[in-house]
């Protein structure tokens, strides 16, 4: 069970992991790594994001990122007790620490990043006993879509 | 040995983290925890902070990252491979995560973190031979006097 009113639901998860797959399709218009993120806080969208490390020449611009950073500005609390992450892809080092820094309670990706994911794949930093917070996680939700997408943008780069 | 022309030496390294913990004394006072970090490169600051979370409301906001983003900025690139960054206590997931995204060659920091350090403490994501790049570390420079500043902030605050 997800705490601070988080209640997971299959088909809520589907909706907003829909629209974290559209910011990630607007990414790869526009030449950036195609991951996108929304964060949801009472069924609402706080913050949503596409990887965006090459326009803003950023190496830490990844979408998880960018959504926390904008969901503590708007409710003007680095805290984020209260809100659940949906990401395109599995959470990267750098993501997974900043997803315990701001103590988010629940976290949905889509695809495994076998790589460099570690919400699980390589390791798990959401879920580590040792950390001062855990995340409840849920993987592969739209996973073939979100695959797909940055199977093909590598793809079409090497070629370029 | 260092790549990309950073060549460590002891007396260069203290000037640098003298500096780095003169940002994070200016964040005390501010309220924040007092991290400071420097990025340098080819002898010259590219960027400096302290931890900012408070300020700005941002739970991604620790100094290493404030420096990357504003060093990418600066030259216009995300990857830094000429840059050292001298942070002034070890870095956490978040961070260390951050520092392989940004391809930084070589990491000095002050004090250990035995509950999130992860160069080394808890883990050691800087030198983790499954990701994409691995930095040169040397931790415990000006270490007593970083670790003095954050344990006075701490108790200070547990009195108020």
């Amino acid at each position: 069970m997800a705490g601070n009113g988080a209640r997971p639901d299959a088909h809520t998860d589907l909706l907003w992991m829909a629209r974290a797959l559209e910011m990630a399709r607007a990414g790869a218009v526009r030449g950036e790594v195609p991951v996108g993120a929304v964060l949801v806080a009472e069924g609402r969208i706080l913050a949503e994001a596409h990887n965006a490390t090459v326009a803003l020449s950023d190496p830490t611009a990844h979408a998880e990122v960018l959504v926390l950073r904008e969901g503590g500005r708007r409710t003007g609390d680095w805290r984020l007790t209260n809100a659940t992450l949906y990401v395109t892809l599995e959470p990267c080092a750098q993501c997974a620490g900043a997803i315990v820094l701001a103590r988010i309670p629940r976290v949905v990706y889509g695809a495994s990043d076998p790589k460099a994911g570690m919400a699980g794949s390589l390791g798990n930093l959401l879920q580590d006993p040792r950390l001062n917070h855990q995340s409840e996680v849920h993987g592969g939700v739209l996973a073939r879509e979100a695959g797909v997408l940055l199977q093909t943008f590598f793809r079409e780069r090497r070629k370029a």
